[in-house]
């Protein structure tokens, strides 16, 4: 906490030299304890960066993606660009291509099904391309997803980056929440591919024991965002600056001004270790299956999704829910609607509870419950007790009158 | 620092109620210290927000202002619309623009003059806009400033608003340094006329005693920002938002989350009081004001423009440096280049004492040093000690040889 208000003011390296070579150093140990290729590290002629959120991870790629291609096409042509995602990826790319002033009917989201455990599929992406370059447009921004928030898809990055080469599209990779665990050597394949994308993101804050806010971004071309977003004005002018053999940090972010973030990153690597985390992590993910477990073996619940990282999506499943009850058959087909409702009605008694905290998605029309491990006080009875509460508040609600519960809903 | 580092994620109401909540309340305290009109206040219809930076408050109201001009001429005319600034205004304008796809030929910079205090003219802002309509451009918005960072000039806002009104532009007035100290009634005008204006911000992390980043954003209509800026995931649904009872700062920024950067403002507004703020932010001016009389009473110096607050401008004079001197007469003339080499040498000179730290600006050709008086444990005897470090320094510039020193610039 007192890194994250140590108050220094690092526009460039000048303001703060001490701020930037930390960082540089911080990203290069980080980039390495992920194995990322040489080309993403300071040692290599890439680099990374501590931004505040993926959002902006995100609106500097895009940035520099966008007037890399302008510069070759003409700036008359932003309403050309095309930028993609699959419907799983973050809503941050949604907001940062509407900023970013990409046409909205060109920000495409391509479909993913139960399947393929809902990642992107690089057919679907190739088809999409060819038929927006049909239509003379140009496409520009691939955002593929390590981790997707809603169930932890990951997207194939090597097959998806084979097709991206063929049209010279940036491939941002957001891993905010698995790339953690990706230290592990047991995790790296989730990134395997990365060597053919040109950035690649994750948030510290999430699953690395940072506070807020702290999202380390690797970039193999940094001059593509410094040409994007570099300012020069006078009273920022100095003698390490003109003698390019600095970074000025205040070219690869939105803001001028910026904090000393690497210091808590630091604190975080000093303190624990590679080693140290390494085990924290696989720890979570240990507690993850078990929940995963305990909720599997009651037949009343399903697991919807393969369980990747130390997210658990699971839901009671439609049989249990019509089991011995007069459910209009209506209500249990199409829109899964009734199914849905008793679901509902279980996260909220769960959280009303006090004694767990679960979250929920809608993914294929189903409401899913969501249960992630990762907080560094979490021990393994806190899971068995997680897994009674689940059990017990459905014990009730599953006790309900059908009516009941449909009212409550339609009230 | 602590407060900095207190770790609250508060994408939207309900992930932090009491992180909005305090945020709202805290804004609408400091529009109220400022006399904002009730229409910026949560109090009116408008509202408060915490940014980051001025960058960021910048980019969030030019998109807001670039969507509402395009949901009326099509989302295709973004290479139409034109924004307006100062030479003098923050170069994060610049940044913002290039980032929300303002297309680079329409940023227009107005020259202001030394007649003026580099104050943008009114007359020159309404020329420029009627050639851009007659060229088929649609004027925009305009950043207009209170307190540039050269040298504290002012927009003269009323004017200003009275321009653009005729337009439908909207201006939004970046207040960073200068908007702390408009909480003393004595210095309230300098804001005057903000009421025409649509936004405006100031960097409580600049002269208001918080850590850094806490930029003060106030807009008169938010419902412009959450247009263009909020995003709705199935996974941040909640009972809260979908009542419209509650505000979602999520929707009023760049990123999605956020921190509770409300408590560090409340701890300075709670600890100092509102009239202790006043007087510590009075006590700086007063003491700029000192130091300006010190400069200005030796005549080898010369105050470059009218200190408006706590920053003074100077610079040794042309006549103090040719006096005795044998100076090709072809330097003294045309581009102030000895005069400046000069003033630059004493710069570096005074830093490199470690006793003062001055940067400098470069306006209208004339190469300024600038003393800023600001921090917490500032006080008289450190002014006047400054101000014998400027003395003595410019002493052994002024004795040493016109060669030595031209020669140590062409070296």
């Amino acid at each position: 906490m007192l890194a994250t208000g140590f108050n220094v003011v690092g526009f460039n390296w000048m303001s703060s030299p001490a701020a930037t070579e930390l960082e540089s150093i911080v990203m290069d140990w980080l980039g390495e304890m992920l194995c990322l290729p040489k080309s993403f590290l300071f040692s290599g002629n890439g680099g990374g960066v501590l931004q505040g959120t993926t959002c902006e991870a995100i609106l500097c790629t895009l940035v520099a993606a966008r007037d890399q291609i302008l510069s070759r096409i003409g700036k008359d042509n932003i309403g050309k660009l095309v930028v993609y995602c699959s419907d799983q990826t973050h809503s941050a790319f949604q907001k940062a291509s509407l900023i970013a002033g990409i046409y909205p009917n060109n920000f495409r989201v391509i479909k993913t099904t139960r399947s393929t455990s809902f990642a992107l599929s690089p057919r679907s992406l190739r088809s999409t391309i060819c038929s927006d370059i049909q239509q003379g447009l140009v496409p520009a921004y691939l955002c593929a997803t390590v981790g997707t928030t809603s169930t932890t898809a990951v997207d194939p990055l090597g097959p998806l980056c084979d097709v991206t080469k063929d049209y010279g599209i940036w491939v941002h990779v957001d891993a905010a929440y698995a790339g953690s665990i990706c230290i592990c050597p047991e995790f790296r394949h989730f990134i395997d591919g990365v060597e053919g994308a040109n950035s690649f993101s994750f948030n510290a804050h999430k699953w690395f024991f940072t506070t807020l806010d702290c999202c380390c971004l690797w970039v193999k071309d940094p001059s593509a965002l410094i040409k994007a977003l570099s300012t020069n004005p006078e009273y920022l002018r100095n003698k390490a600056t003109d003698s390019n053999q600095v970074v000025d940090y205040k070219d690869w972010q939105i803001a001028l001004s910026r904090r000393f973030r690497a210091m808590k990153l630091w604190l975080v690597l000093r303190s624990y270790g590679v080693e140290k985390l390494r085990n924290i992590l696989r720890s979570h993910v240990e507690m993850a299956k078990l929940f995963e477990e305990l909720i599997a073996t009651d037949k009343r619940f399903e697991i919807v999704v393969p369980r990747n990282f130390a997210l658990v999506c699971f839901r009671v499943s439609p049989s249990a829910i019509s089991e011995g009850k007069t459910i209009p058959s209506s209500e249990l087909l199409g829109d899964n609607k009734y199914i849905n409702d008793v679901n509902e009605k279980l996260l909220e008694s769960i959280n009303a509870s006090g004694r767990s905290y679960m979250t929920h998605t809608v993914i294929d029309g189903m409401f899913v419950l969501r249960c992630a491990i990762g907080a560094t006080l979490t021990e393994e009875p806190h899971i068995i007790m997680a897994s009674k509460v689940v059990k017990q508040h459905a014990d009730a609600i599953l006790n309900m009158s059908t009516l009941t519960i449909y009212m409550g809903r339609v009230d």
